[in-house]
């Protein structure tokens, strides 16, 4: 049995713990929460202890999954607990990633850890999903396209706006651009020309919303280059009309081959979760099974999704898995 | 530049050539063919020499790639390759790939060789997306449908029985089973409740087509669970009418998440290949990169899709790698 803990329990962690229960070649060693009180209960009767106390599992616990927010924590935990432990992080910040890796990567040599960074759907799967694209039909063109479904990054980056009290933004993708690509055409699309945005904003009172909407929309990065639509509504609005869950994602490759290129080839792959944080969840125990067996044959240092062996994340043995899948 | 041979030219050999020029970071060493004769061009303007001449480049072909057929050629030829050869094959007949493999890995590791079979696109790719939707969603149920689009295997099977001059076999998706799987339901279907067989044969003159059709339908493995459709036909319409190289495949996985299951989630993945061969011959090229570099690392014996990396088949340094697709 591999020695799981949980670090960090909101909807990522209670994913995690969730998935633990269909692995039964895993078992849950504890759950760690910086909002820890005395007689805090989880969802399937796991102790939960202060996230102060992790330290002290170091021995009983194999990989510690770190279901920490991106934005301010991970950068910070995940080196630090890869100094005592195996760890699996969802760090989901694109561009950095590359400096996130080398200080994980730095401690996890040295400690003579494995660590992973970047687990999920995006990055994660999908990014698996483009180089699969690139490199088995090279010279094509593939398309990331997300939604309709919640994104938490431009969320968060209107709560940032002085007057904004909640935001949620939803990402839509574009039909026709959508369909363009979908019926083989490789037209030079950006981002923006398959995405719009939405978003809906409660604003503190007396707050001018003219001048939020401006915020919004000319932010650079995450709207400036975007068609994006703002609505002002109120807290109940958006905590009863606004909680979707769900998240869809396609990753959609058009290539060609042939003496004069004559033969069009296309992969689509389309995730559709109900719950962005179980699914999520779900990938993470899946990849704490591989890291586990890295650390055990002394494959340190920090991986990431395109370091790992589908035999490693696979709980059956080579022979069985290769009659069941292959 | 890592230096390819490619052995056996026929439609695969040809889609492995052409990959190649997709492929900088490779060059075609020489083309290898059992019908070899004075005068034989090839379509890049590579020399082709007979298959008997290929030992004699041992030390100018860095990964072999056979291009023989799956039924006769490859169980004798890859393990013979494999000798003085690193060496990537499609080996392709589902149920007899571990004994392949065992023949394969015995030699390969005895010589100090890397070499990979089964590559493409099932068994392959779409082994992959199996062993990704079981294990990254676990608890759930995936589907493979085929088609439409010809079977070689089961063509080859129609061929065996005598009086047949010629055969054809497309599978075709039962498109109420399709929609079903693909709106989220696990009924249990096996393959057989999934498709049905089209068979277009040309028999011999005085052949009782009667007879045939019975040996058609009743073939076990191959047609006697599946609803099969006979028809006959001339050689001119044959050749004419049902020469599609085309090909469809699709993986479906629907699995549940939630402390009562109540979350549903989808995976998806299409491939939608104009030519088989191509396509084939694309995804080989990948793979002798990656076994390349496996044997550069003296990671000998006998390989398949589950023991790469996504690292190892692309041809970026993994920090370029993951900036563009992470």
């Amino acid at each position: 049995m591999i020695k799981i803990g949980i670090v960090g329990y909101g909807n990522l962690g209670k994913g995690t713990e969730l998935a633990l229960k269909k692995n039964p070649d895993m078992t849950l060693a504890g759950i760690f929460s910086r909002h820890f009180h005395p007689g805090m209960t989880s969802l399937t009767g796991t102790e939960v202890f202060p996230d102060t106390a992790v330290l002290d599992f170091a021995d009983e616990i194999d990989v510690l999954i770190n279901c920490n927010g991106s934005r301010t924590d991970l950068p910070l935990l995940t080196p630090l607990y890869a100094e005592r432990f195996n760890v699996v992080d969802s760090f989901d910040t694109h561009d950095k990633i590359e400096a996130h890796l080398q200080r994980v990567d730095t401690v996890a040599l040295r400690e003579h850890r494995t660590a992973f960074i970047s687990g999920g759907w995006d990055p994660g799967l999908l990014s698996c999903l483009r180089v699969i694209s690139a490199v088995l039909l090279p010279g094509g063109r593939y398309y990331t396209i997300y939604g309709p479904g919640l994104s938490q990054g431009h969320s968060d980056a209107i709560r940032q706006i002085p007057g904004v009290k909640d935001a949620r933004q939803f990402t839509i993708p574009v039909p026709s651009a959508q369909n363009e690509v979908l019926a083989g055409k490789t037209p030079d699309y950006q981002s923006e020309d398959l995405h719009t945005r939405e978003c809906y904003v409660v604003v503190e009172d007396g707050a001018d919303q003219a001048e939020i909407e401006q915020a919004i929309v000319t932010m650079p990065d995450y709207f400036a280059d975007y068609e994006t639509e703002v609505k002002f509504v109120t807290e109940e609005e958006l905590k009863d009309s606004f909680n979707q869950i769900d998240h869809y994602g396609l990753v959609v490759h058009n290539a060609h081959t042939g003496l004069h290129d004559e033969h069009r080839h296309q992969f689509r792959f389309n995730v559709d979760f109900d719950s962005n944080a179980e699914a999520t969840g779900s990938m993470l125990v899946a990849i704490a099974r591989a890291v586990h067996r890295m650390y055990e044959r002394k494959d340190y240092g920090c991986k990431t999704a395109f370091d790992l062996t589908l035999r490693d994340i696979c709980p059956l043995p080579p022979v069985e898995m290769r009659r069941k899948y292959l």
